[in-house]
């Protein structure tokens, strides 16, 4: 099987070499050898990590007949949707890693393909088989909910804080020395990735339409060291989390930080590690758990590809044969979301003041679960109070922060966290 | 596609039901409605919580034409041998939940089954879908190491004498209690359940050979309340591990409790859930948690064996394609295990007993790497004294054992566990 390699970067690199390390091996389980036998870069003068060909033409690639696969590691959005849709045009099977390009355009790839091999298993979770073990392993599952920690820079800043109890700039710092977070980490910490990933996870568990736009998505930038502090008093573990579960015959995705409790199996996910937990009405609850990036994992999922399709395994590339069959499931506008939530407000430390606000939250719908205020330091005329609710309405939540931070003896904005039950 | 189900137990139960119940959504993933039409039973009078009809004349069934596929729940080793070769031969799917029968006879019924069907996803792990993720998902991946918690009531039982620090019998006990063990549990606690999926896994892992009396099988019967004590003390959880590796290109394949680091993400599996974990050599590790019995939770698995079957995937049931490009792999002889130790020897508490248990061990090439002395109660003149060695030879630990048992000074006889890792 000869496959064709667009992007020899990090993860490309890591495909080719794991081709050739592990070539007999990959041979024997495949039925056949798969030779990477040309890759396409921008810049033929950057100094490569591997052994092959390359060329920066990437039309005479995708017009050459003895290519049987074209795997796209290139990164992007519409440059990688009009080269894959070419390549599909010729009946030629693809195998991608880019998350970006399928949380816009799965569905649009999906009828394309029709009966030609796609593959994305590296999209979500790295070297994690999430979109196998979804796809085709709970196939027998009606999927209640999906909780993932789909982002590894997020997890090991969180991890990072949480157990060290530095704060979010210099965890960041710390991630991005260490070579966990870019430069620029606005997509990793501000949850796009997470959400890009869940879309896909969506598709497969709900046959959702809906892009990262329609969905809620918060990032893990202003976690303080007093949310830390509440979480370790009261036994959380503070996690970004992507959630996706039916709620009333819709589907409510969601990506934000979240408190969990310490004895979920998710909360133990520590430092840059990925995890998805997955519950299904056969089955109950699942995880799977791994590195969510790396050239080396990420390579291991695309090579899993290319395995299923010289074995001519034909699983419907989003996990449904005949859609027709399967209800049309709409997205959950984001203010209906109920779940239980967390409140950071602070105030003038002088009397009456939690009355107010407890009479506020009550007048709103907000009932009252847990309640702390925090030991004030001498000489502070204000004091921080942390509250947790029972399960209320988004909409409810966000109009009492808003009114809370209209009032005199509240300094700033009020901050939520969501909690994961 | 029609199907037939050879036993009608609390698997096959589950199997009809949710088949009925998740018809729909299952016949949109698996491209066509998968019909249960025939159930075949032992004794026709007791009453099922199921639709179907149902015979106990097997050779009926099997001589039937329009069955597609045959579920085996049955149990047993060579009734359903027999029987399946009787399917095999007229080139139908096979789908079994069997361990047992897999662990003696899999590489018969590879060779038997050939092009035809064989799904087994069940027989490990129970729903957690581990055969497709290490056959498929880690295809690229060369094995190095598989650390499974393969048996809910050994897990169950462990985890009941850590947290709660009760006694293994009266632990087992609360398990028979709450239907987690059977009346007679030595199937379960001694290590062959786990024996038996373990050598599932080694074949798609290493393409070894061997049956269930070629391994080193211990079980979780003689773990004490010290050890428990122990334990604690050096923050490790004690897990029955089914371990499978490469060493020096021999499989060592073993089950046994062990102490586990904390840290391990592993030691958080408590309960009756199963996990695995596996190290590859492009992945790293990756670990799947679950359900690993249950009917609804095996059934689970059954069916996604079906939906493959629809989808006319077409994996090597062994993972190996071509198993001429492998090379052959052997078992490693027990005795040339190599891993850390943890001893119990009860003593006599008088001066002088230390240093020649010490002496005893560096004679025998054990050294040591932790050493404890627990606080003695008074009025007794016995003592139990801890140790944790450096990496050594199976056979030289069981040989300073032996040499112990025979000193005046040991009651008893010393007491190891193995060390994960
Ligand atoms: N890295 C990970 O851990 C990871 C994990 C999961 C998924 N992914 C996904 O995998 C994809 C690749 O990621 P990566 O980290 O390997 O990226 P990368 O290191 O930046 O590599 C991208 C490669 O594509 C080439 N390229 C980009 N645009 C091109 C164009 N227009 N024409 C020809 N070649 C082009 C680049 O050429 P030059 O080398 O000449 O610049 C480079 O070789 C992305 O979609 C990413 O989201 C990555
Ligand atoms: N239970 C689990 O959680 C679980 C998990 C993983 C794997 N498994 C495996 O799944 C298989 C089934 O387990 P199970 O718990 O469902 O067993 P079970 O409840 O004992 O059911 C066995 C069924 O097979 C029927 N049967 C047995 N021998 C027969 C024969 N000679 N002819 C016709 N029918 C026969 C029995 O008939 P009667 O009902 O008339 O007695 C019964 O319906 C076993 O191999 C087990 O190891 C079970």
């Amino acid at each position: 099987m000869k496959i064709a390699i667009l992007g020899v970067g990090t993860v490309g690199t890591s495909v080719i070499n794991i081709l050739k390390k592990n070539r007999h091996m990959i041979a024997a389980r495949a039925g056949e050898h798969i030779e990477p036998v040309i890759g396409v870069v921008k810049d033929l003068k950057k100094p490569r990590e591997c052994d092959i060909e390359l060329t920066d033409d990437i039309d005479s690639v995708i017009d050459r007949d003895d290519i049987d696969v074209y795997v796209e590691l290139m990164g992007g959005i519409e440059e990688p949707y009009e080269i894959i849709s070419k390549i599909l045009d010729k009946k030629k099977a693809v195998v991608t890693a880019n998350k970006a390009l399928l949380a816009y355009h799965r569905y649009a790839l999906q009828e394309k393909a029709g009966d030609t091999s796609f593959g994305y298993e590296a999209s979500v979770g790295g070297g994690i088989p999430i979109i196998k073990a979804l796809r085709e392993g709970l196939s027998a599952n009606k999927i209640e909910k999906i909780v993932g920690i789909l982002n590894g820079t997020s997890n090991y800043i969180l991890t990072n804080m949480m157990q060290s109890g530095i704060k979010f700039e210099e965890a960041l710092k710390q991630a991005q020395d260490l070579g966990y977070a870019e430069a620029d980490p606005t997509f990793d910490i501000e949850g796009y990735d997470a959400a890009h990933k869940l879309l896909i996870l969506a598709s497969i568990a709900y046959g959702v339409h809906g892009n990262p736009e329609d969905i809620l998505i918060k990032g893990i930038e202003k976690i303080s060291s007093e949310d830390i502090f509440f979480a370790k008093e009261f036994d959380y573990e503070i996690k970004l989390l992507a959630i996706a579960k039916k709620t009333d015959n819709k589907a409510e995705l969601r990506v934000h930080p979240a408190l969990v409790s310490k004895e979920k199996m998710i909360s133990k996910v520590d430092g840059v590690m990925n995890a998805i937990s997955i519950y299904g009405d056969a089955l109950g609850e699942s995880m799977y758990y791994g590195a969510g990036a790396g050239g080396d994992a990420t390579a291991s999922s695309v090579i899993a590809d290319l395995v299923d399709i010289a074995r001519e395994n034909k699983n419907p590339m989003l996990g449904y044969k005949e859609l027709s069959e399967i209800q049309k499931i709409e997205l959950l506008p984001t203010s209906s979301i109920r779940t239980k939530y967390y409140l950071r407000v602070k105030v003038e430390d002088k009397v009456g003041v939690l009355a107010k606000i407890t009479n506020l939250m009550s007048d709103n719908k907000l009932s009252i679960d847990t309640f702390l205020q925090k030991p004030r330091n001498k000489n502070e005329n204000h004091t921080t109070l942390f509250f947790i609710t029972h399960t209320s309405l988004e909409a409810d939540v966000k109009r009492v922060m808003s009114l809370l931070e209209k009032e005199d003896f509240v300094d700033g904005r009020p901050f939520m966290i969501r909690i994961e039950d």
